[in-house]
């Protein structure tokens, strides 16, 4: 069997995510990991079900079922393969798994449909999640959000259900944008049913993907295993509401054990359902309020700066002599102690601090860890004037 | 003429917040202050403005003022006198102003009217401030926010101003609690008028307090230099609803001047009136969302814990082995970086990323500055079975 026949009756052999199985293709290729488990040399405590299991997964029938309903397989080294989503998840995924529930291996291929390229999309990718309950407020804050991300050439990935996912893919498609929906289901099925016609346009205009093979279900430990890759995917996870213990959290704990930006939208301190989002912010997850934003925590450096807010016109011609001196201390990057800055300011200290605290209200000046740097607008202003 | 008539003399002779002035009677004390004043010995550039005022200023109307409804006045070394305010307001105010537009410097005297004690009602205290123009959701939170400040004991300090101001005084009324309105004008004048009723009960229950002498109306330079002492004589200001350059704003700058803590509650994105929140939260000031995490902001260590989020019944128990190891490494004040993390759970670097990654979206680890600790809520839990 050639090594892509393997790794499609691979995705058919077992839920997505096995660590072991991930490893064991990693150092045989496919079609090898497949003889050892034919032959009872697989080295993983699962052998024996994967083993038992074998005889029933028919490739010919994958791709009969793939090619009905116009899905192709990708994997490792195909053009379109997300190889840095995919170096994430196989740094991020542990050698010694603590048990056999932890579903997080990397993928060992993807079922896509749509005539997209997953490689190209993801380039410059933001995922928008939350909850499936979402208020009004999520709904119409997601649609925006994605709309205004999509405006700005970026692909909106989310995983196709009701509420936060289905208003973050509409956003994009009613631009026109690039969006991509991450299935726990086989591509070709429409979960919820209520979505078909969603799901079928983003199959014509974007692209739907999936672990698992055409025409499987989806069940509660392919979704968790399918938020993984949505985190994975794209350069930042921003979630507009979810509850306490909201799958949404899940996919942002996954964003932030793969190295990407971890976002979140508050919302009125009154619904429940900005309560998990507020919990995001009050661990130092950055708060974002809209696209402008976004785009600066995950975009190119340079190019995705957000805008002065409304009515923001002053320059530092409007600060008095010891404010002046402050900010002309201040760097655009490395943070300095107030120490550091009274000293170079030949300011007191607690002077200094007066003069930082009152900078930092006015915009020129952020706290950054320990130290004090120049605000973003401040950042922003000085290269628009290079 | 006594120290006390000096000072009520003072409070009648110029805007508040002069920081000369103050310095003045802090090196030579009230009375040889205006001496000095009156021979042309005062040594700051104003000098002239106060003695051609001085004449004008008559302490027995001022008395007589104060006499007909029912105001004090308070002055450093009485035992009413808010003295860690002062203190705190000494330490931020600059040596050497940098423009006599700036009126930082301490209070030299407060008008008081109502039955309670100011020292005994700010020991335990927080600030709510928020836009005039507040929305009904401010105003609810405002309001629900105040009253369970009050009855957790923390007197409510706010303005006595339309919208956020007028909820919070209401809310500490609504249950009993005290409640205190910090006014631009003389205490015995209402402003707005509406607020006739507001206020006169708040002086009958709690206390209005001023810098400026009963009769003064309120201008725009006295309500910001008002807004120091809503930050000063409170642990922390709680900003609710400020649009982008509210003067809630200006009262948080003050409190992080004094050293004292900043809140803020967000909002809907889509309301202006909470972008100025926002802008605040993006800049490290903490969020929060109820009284309980305000509590714990700024209450006595041990005593203001916020509760568990609703459905927090979980156990350590119920982790894996790879994250009791890190838990167990986790300190409760003291950040660890992950390596030392990593080095004292016996972990891979990723491997301890993923898993505190974990930990933190359950609630079991917080980020804080470059480093891991243990959340708030395992930190209580530590606590509670102690």
């Amino acid at each position: 069997m050639d090594e892509r026949a393997a790794r499609a009756a691979l995705t058919a052999l077992t839920e997505p995510g096995d660590p072991g199985l991930w490893r064991c293709v990693r150092d045989r290729g496919a079609a090898r990991t497949l003889d050892a488990i034919r032959s009872g040399q697989y080295p993983y405590r699962n052998a024996g079900t994967l083993a038992d299991r074998l005889p029933r997964v028919d490739v010919d029938q994958l791709w009969e079922a793939a090619g009905a309903c116009g899905a192709r397989l990708l994997c490792p080294g195909d053009r379109e393969w997300p190889e840095e989503a995919a170096d994430r998840l196989a740094q991020a995924a542990p050698e010694q798994p603590a048990s056999s529930r932890e579903r997080d291996g990397p993928p060992l291929a993807l079922w896509a449909r749509g005539p997209a390229d997953l490689a190209e999309l993801t380039r410059r990718a933001c995922s928008i999640v939350g909850s499936r309950a979402a208020t009004g407020y999520g709904i119409g804050v997601a649609g925006e959000v994605a709309a205004d991300l999509a405006e700005r050439g970026f692909t909106v990935v989310s995983g196709g259900a009701f509420g936060v996912d289905a208003a973050a893919h509409r956003g994009a498609l009613a631009v026109s944008g690039h969006t991509i929906a991450v299935l726990a289901s086989g591509v070709d099925l429409a979960y919820p049913r209520e979505h078909e016609m969603l799901l079928s346009r983003i199959a014509t205009e974007g692209l739907v993907i999936s672990e698992v093979p055409p025409g499987w279900t989806p069940t509660r430990p392919r979704f968790l295993v399918r938020n993984r890759l949505i985190a994975a995917m794209t350069a930042g996870t921003v979630v507009v509401e979810a509850a306490l213990r909201s799958g949404a959290l899940n996919t942002a704990s996954w964003a932030h054990n793969c190295g990407r930006e971890v976002m979140g939208i508050p919302g009125p301190v009154t619904s429940d359902m900005s309560a998990g989002v507020h919990q995001l912010l009050r661990q130092s997850v950055p708060l974002v309020t809209n696209a402008a934003e976004i785009a600066e925590v995950i975009g190119a450096f340079g190019e995705d700066l957000a805008p002065d807010p409304p009515g923001e016109t002053r320059s530092r011609d409007e600060l008095g002599p010891r404010a002046r001196t402050v900010v002309e201390v201040l760097q655009t990057r490395k943070p300095l102690g107030v120490a550091r800055v009274a000293q170079q300011a030949g300011l007191g200290l607690d002077e200094t601090r007066a003069v930082l605290g009152r900078l930092m209200v006015d915009g020129y000046a952020e706290l950054h860890g320990a130290g004090w740097r120049l605000s973003e607008e401040e950042r922003r202003r000085i290269r628009g004037h290079q």
